[in-house]
């Protein structure tokens, strides 16, 4: 039987203790890209839709809810965070959202960076969906992680 | 200039007035898909690993998730919901999730159900994470929404 | 197979569509006792242990909990209140806490009143544990609801 | 006696009932001032402190804040905003906040208005005080209100 | 005068100054009991009543509740949780619920395993309440704790 | 271009990276003042008006907003409050409201101090509305904080 460390040996939910971990430095790294086609983007980056505003408040969602994730994300530990960043990269019909969470803490900060980055996409859409119903959010993954019992890890994508 | 309803004439940001929307049934459906390969999902449909409490809890944060979304998304309505609904498909390396959410209110439920979705993605990809490191959260957009005063909304996906 | 309504047919939990519920006025009286112990009620009756702000502290609290009801039990509804009270009652060795929700709302109250008086009498255990480590919150259960489709319910307790 | 609506006749705290007050129209309107200092508001108006970005967060979080009104003031009742605006004016060496909030609700939205202000006043203070500790928040206050069994306020300042 | 720790020299209400206190591991052990009647438990443990996903429910409950203790209750402090456990025991006519918080903090973790054991034992009612009205949440109470300035406890009850 | 610590290079907002600052003992005082007016203030001081558990709101509100800071101002960390106290000192036509905070952290306290004498402003603001609706919640700044790399600062106020 695979293991899952969210469950015991029942097959019950269960928190991981981390009660024997040490307090480390830990870095996550999540990405997610919200594809709004060609021609929204041209409009935000000829200024014909406003792109300040749209960006900062992604930005702010994001931070704001990385703060969170142990309320939204049921067996996730409570983390105080270091630091949280969210850049905004535009793309020919997208929006590229990179997501760094990083603590000294006893456990690791993927969740947190993946939940920033994931309402921060949100936060776009919602602030472009005026624009247009179509619009996806795709790729949310885990860019790079360091620091913890379980080493480093750096996806493909980010070691290229 | 396109028009932005989260921003106002001056580009500031700003929270819809729906002082003046009548209250009515409205409805949103949202997907997001994780993939997680298929040597994962072989080992959940074999048995292998555990699938019902990995399931119920990425149910259980999506509808907890879907009740606040107002506090997630900066300018979005608090909407009392009527129902959330989660439905998890297994498929052969992915688990598709399509989230419903409904009210009787003066604004529409779109945020609600994708951040249904995206929610309980990510705590699938955390109950999941001890298998892999590189399962995708992608596709999550909204697949169809009826009431309000912009009228009803098929993807094409959902209509095939 | 016994039908419970937050089950759906396989098994899987889920948040009941209450979309085509009316809007009716709903109240529901929940009770619980803190055990305390009869030297600690004559400090407190006698007025060697204060009594005033150990018992506001535990009726703002329960306010405030029944409140964000919604948060804490998973399927449950949003609901907003109309009124939420807490009424405190010294006995011999006890405090009887009785907790009151009301609301015009499409669902019942009854986890918003049992919240209310299980947050007060957990905040009244605060206040007062450094006095004793041996207090018991006891019965803990609906009094009374009235409103909705499932008609009135008083308990034999409440009645007599 | 004076009376306290939020006291009951022990004096012992209470959230108003209301659930006998009809469902209306209801706007509030607070008020509240930065001093940030001549030089501040000069390197700020001048462009050599950004202004956007500042100014645009302060917004958001009063936006938010009025949302959670009902979490952060015990006695308040949930009450679901049609409207949050929040308008920024600089002055010689000040920033005055105007927050604006709208319901259709059973109670007044006083405490959202007041609460947007405020916090948007605060999120000001943090992004500026980098550039000065001696900032102050001040004539946080009401400016007016309509709807509801009290009748309209107008406070004189603003009927000037 | 007896002296309540959450009360100062005036009798006002205060959060206990833990800034002298070290960081030390701290466990607490919490218990509550729902009665639900031998009927419905004899349907739980023949499976005519779905137990899995209701047990699951209650567990994932009381951990998120146990991360949010210090909203709930007012004079608590915010503590980082190393653990949460939630073991539930079913009975002739009752479910035994045990919740453990541990922590390496200034503070004890008393309240948190309360909160855990509570919020549980109401999702536990919130789930079966289809099936009986009269169910009683009860015995919640304080089992054990260990570290910290004030030494160990054991109940009798679980000494035996 | 002065700098603001919660900009980067590009205008954007961030969150300061503390993640290279140590821990240490940190501290802060802010005051707030609610000018309610003579009359009311003589009916509180000679008991026309119930003056304890409207200061006993008022306290409990702060003390519970300092530990929500995080929530409230987007760009703030989540700091773990050692103490948070609320004093309220009654003049001739004023409440002083003075709100301490202290934590041992890689940051300051100085918004969860504000965010405290702020609610518990707000909170009296709400239980006295009834007598006034002219009150106004004025002179909410920083008095003093110590710990940190910036220094001790005392505001010319305290140091009198």
């Amino acid at each position: 039987m695979d293991k899952l460390s969210h469950l015991d040996e029942n097959g019950s939910v269960r928190m991981v203790d981390i009660g024997d971990k040490p307090v480390s430095r830990r870095v996550a790294v999540a990405e997610a890209v919200l594809v709004v086609g060609q021609e929204i983007m041209s409009a935000i980056e000829e200024g014909r839709t406003p792109k300040g505003n749209v960006y900062e408040t992604a930005r702010l969602a994001g931070i704001m809810a990385a703060k969170r994730t142990s309320e939204l994300i049921p067996l996730t530990h409570q983390v105080p965070l270091d630091h949280v960043g969210i850049e905004l990269e535009s793309g020919a019909d997208r929006i590229r959202i990179i997501a760094t969470a990083s603590t000294r803490a006893a456990t690791g900060v993927e969740m947190e960076a993946l939940a920033a980055a994931s309402v921060a996409g949100l936060t776009l859409y919602d602030m472009l969906k005026a624009l247009s119903k179509t619009m996806t959010l795709t790729g949310l993954r885990l860019l790079a992680k360091s620091g913890g019992r379980s080493g480093d890890y750096q996806s493909g994508a980010l070691s290229q």
